[in-house]
């Protein structure tokens, strides 16, 4: 297996203080490698980059159509979200229209990214909910999916018909058998897969078109609610969000803990997998802009490019005390 | 250049999620290297593992007497403190008895750590204030120094008097001319130097006596200091006052940002230094508590080891998803 490679740098005065290592590849509609960092076949959990394979049985089966779902609860159900107000109302909505609650969730509370949500939280001396938490999109499309198949509470079960399904999705689109699971922070089973097979599977999402039958009709219905609603993805001063909103729509990007990400490019016909190796999320916003750039579909002027490929450090009195940039092979 | 080599690993289920290398050295009271992994000659900015060297003019000089500072203090001198109320009420005290306030500190607002200070600033809807910053302490240090020399207040300038006695102190306690420097997160300069020579500087904290002149003198108390009151150089649940207590204040350690961590070994006459490559945190915390063990100074089956050598990885639910460990260079 070859060693991570350097992907982004940072310096603080003249010197090279941290470095982020990572693999990389970038996939055609065919499931061939256009190019690669590191090694293609690292075997990695996806984390909540493959948010957009878990939401795949929803709306593939009719679940989402039965429940009358509309973009924005689209992309809620492939969203990491910040736990703002414009995520939890709606989330509360959908659940409240399905006949859940809170109770219902299995995705643990968290406290939420938001500033505002959190200091009324604080001020109201409440803790944070289940629908806090930046995973409560992924779990009211499982719980979508879970009235649908009139299955029990126990959604995120690995034995449970919503996480059978997800699996078969998922290898289905990775074109994998995938060698395992992990427990993500939400409590949903994570699927391992090379990645090449998630770069693969991007591509799948950027070709695919309507009327080519139920699956790809569903990929194309959560990749467009993806770019058309990026504040939901993410949320504001996010990555996600800043990257989408900067190449206008035209891409979807997602990211996961431990610094993976991933990227549908449907008009390049491409798709990308990233992993940098430490988990350092900075690396992996600095590599996926970086690869974006390479590949034509983010402007590197941009000021949301820019804060990635050559963002300053500012310490607590606002002066610049470092630049994060790719490192050369990313150049 | 050898690369950093792996030190610390994250699993999460069956799979290796995330890993983080770095460079160590351990060196005796000679300066020479005993053992070391990756690049012992690395060149790294120690950032707050050096906050012992950088209060060294303060002791030696005789400011810390001259001001009547005790133990407490030049723990705090040393600190990257939480902000807790332990902390800013001594620092306020301190700035107040020097005739100092708030506004001659240097470093810029933060907000604590600790979490009962921040929803208290928070319910009281004020912002943070410069004493909260993790590195008042060292701050505080800087202008008891400066009003010792009668020196002008913008003590972080690289020609200001305190700042050229910072740098002297440290070029020859580490044994080196140092290369450079970058700005700190506190505006302070921070000044590059071997992982080597940082390791050196260790071992002469470690083996100071006491009746060998103002600069043993000074290392000793600041040694004695920060394992006198381990809860002062840190926190309640930081690494560093865990491990120190963990190890009954035999050994003096201070992390610094992007995973820098240093130890002072008195008994075994030993100094340590590391540095994870990738800035991550956890993994520094890893690895130090590995070498800490391999030394015979941690005993390994303490809780406050198990939590940095084994450490279980709780979702949001509290559920175990993964575990830290050392990789294998390290056991």
């Amino acid at each position: 297996m070859t060693n991570p490679i350097p992907m982004a740098e940072i310096w603080r005065g003249p010197f090279l203080e941290s470095v982020h290592r990572g693999h990389a590849v970038v996939c055609d509609e065919r499931g061939e490698i256009v190019e690669a960092w590191g090694d293609p076949e690292a075997i990695v959990l996806p984390r909540s980059s493959a948010k957009m394979l878990q939401a795949l049985p929803m709306v593939e089966s009719g679940a989402a159509d039965a429940a009358g779902l509309d973009a924005e609860q689209l992309a809620l159900s492939c969203a990491s979200h910040n736990g703002a107000a414009i995520h939890i109302d709606r989330v509360t909505e959908w659940l409240s229209a399905l006949g859940f609650c809170d109770d219902d969730l299995r995705c643990g509370p968290q406290e939420p990214g938001d500033r505002a949500v959190l200091e009324a939280l604080i001020r109201a001396h409440e803790a944070p909910c289940q629908y806090h938490n930046n995973c409560s999109g992924k779990h009211a499309g499982f719980l979508t999916l879970t009235k649908h198949l009139r299955a029990g509470p126990e959604y995120v079960d690995m034995d449970h018909p919503v996480q059978r399904a997800v699996l078969g999705a998922f290898e289905e689109v990775t074109g994998e058998e995938s060698p395992g699971f992990g427990i993500d922070g939400c409590s949903a089973p994570n699927h391992a897969a090379s990645l090449h097979g998630m770069a693969r599977a991007m591509a799948f999402y950027a070709v695919a078109r309507e009327g080519q039958g139920a699956r790809e009709n569903a990929a194309v219905r959560l990749r467009e609610a993806m770019t058309a609603h990026p504040e939901l993805v993410a949320g504001e001063g996010r990555a996600c969000t800043r990257l989408m909103r900067a190449m206008g729509g035209k891409v979807a990007v997602k990211t996961g803990a431990e610094a993976y990400f991933v990227a549908i490019l449907p008009e390049k016909r491409l798709g990308v997998a990233l992993k940098i190796m430490d988990g350092g999320t900075r690396g992996a916003e600095c590599a996926i802009a970086s690869i974006l750039v390479k590949l034509g579909v983010l402007d590197p002027a941009h000021p949301d490019a820019q804060r990635y490929i050559n963002g300053p450090i500012l310490n607590r009195r606002g002066l610049e005390t470092g630049r994060i940039k790719p490192a050369a092979t990313l150049c």
